[in-house]
């Protein structure tokens, strides 16, 4: 078992479905890759919440055993994202992001947290991604990196630098055809992998995810659920349990697929 | 290896896709199943056919050892169907169906046909699909059925008795919906199941399949292709592969997952 770096957001999320609604719960990319990683390996959370942040989501973390020791509590309110879907479940629809004291949001890194083996950089401006991989001590056995749309569009050239440091980038399909400016998902997947992570994966919803690393393909389908309510921080709980599992096995990806056939 | 009979259509079919478009090419639910299912078993089809066809057709099929000897050569002209497709190729659009000597069809089953072990019943009217169920000497040991929309519609009440006598239906996503009335795919093939068929496939274009048997889900993904042209007779060609393999080996589904875990 090894520790599990992940630098991303804590927000509280305001969320609307056809099938209820729920105000300032819990979100973030990183508080969803923590908790479902810590079910595999010791997970050390690096993010920002303001004052107004409530002491039990941090007790929930904690009681998971996440090292919260690098949560900043900066002086102003947290995070707020508000966001609704329709029946389709697959697409989200931002009514209102309030950046608040994610906006002045400088990671930093200590000595110890500098030396992690495996590390998660959670959806965040690919600038902040970059200046976490540089306060690095040593390289990573494993870098794994998220993104959105909104940074495909907004920062490409920021992006394509730090794509070019990873090795495994998680993507939804149409982040992938919007990535690469291919319609083919095979083909985009390749032309991602082009731009340097040597292991992509497509994540498509219920469809389950597709992964090529080395050019090889393997697929894995959605677990199936008979009722989705609300699938907000899906993605990143798929991620966790994917970091979290190679972090447990102190294993990077191709050799999981090399020790075992 | 086993016999392996279909009754479905042979038909001339113009296809215009955003790549190209063809002209009265070879198509019918009937002769993609039996050029697949050739590939593994032997395999008998029964279809009809108008003067107008064209030789050529009789030796693609004949030089893959179907046997064409229960195809009726009627008076008239074959079914012709003229469709297109958009950029979302998993959607067909229906632009001009002639059913020309297929209206008439009534398909007889000879005493040696009427004994076969596998029976594929393509998609046609439910009431003609039932019509050679009952035609059958002896029970086959395995039953498979397909259908559309356009049957689930206007059919429902054939189509439920039919599918309470078989073993194996398969259908693509939008039409499990429709046929269960019931969005969620899972539900969707259980309620399906509920109806008669042990085994359920769904079929989802790019994303694969799944099935259903005994309640237990098993699922495929789709073979990657990079460039997909024109889509017309995927769902048939994948039914041959299937139903093929089953009788080479001379089992029923459920005996293959219980023989090979």
């Amino acid at each position: 078992m090894a520790d599990l770096l992940v630098v991303g957001s804590v927000a509280l999320d305001s969320v609307e479905t056809p099938f209820g609604k729920v105000q300032e719960a819990l979100g973030g990319s990183a508080t969803y890759f923590s908790y479902s990683a810590s079910f595999f390996t010791r997970v050390r959370l690096v993010a920002v919440v303001g004052q107004d942040f409530p002491e039990t989501h941090l007790r929930l973390l904690e009681d998971r055993g996440v090292d919260i020791g690098g949560l900043q509590v900066a002086s102003g309110r947290t995070f707020r994202w508000t966001g609704e879907y329709g029946y389709d479940l697959n697409e989200a629809k931002t009514l209102d992001t309030q950046l608040n004291v994610f906006a002045e949001f400088r990671p930093e890194l200590d000595e110890d947290r500098g030396r992690v083996p495996y590390l998660f950089l959670a959806n965040i401006d690919p600038e902040l991604q970059l200046e976490v991989l540089h306060q690095m001590k040593e390289r990573p056995r494993l870098v794994a990196l998220d993104t959105m749309n909104f940074w495909i569009q907004g920062k490409r050239d920021a992006l394509r630098r730090v794509l070019a440091e990873v090795d495994v980038v998680t993507v939804n399909d149409g982040e992938a055809r919007r990535l690469a400016s291919e319609p083919n998902l095979i083909r985009a997947a390749r032309a991602i992998s082009a731009m340097g992570p040597r292991t992509v994966i497509v994540k498509r919803g219920e469809y389950g995810a597709l992964l090529m690393t080395d050019g090889a393909l393997f697929f894995v389908p959605a677990y199936p659920l008979e009722s989705v309510y609300d699938p907000t921080g899906a993605g990143d709980t798929f991620a966790g349990g994917f970091m979290g599992y190679l972090a447990a096995r102190y294993t990077a990806f191709h050799d999981l697929i090399r020790v075992e056939p």
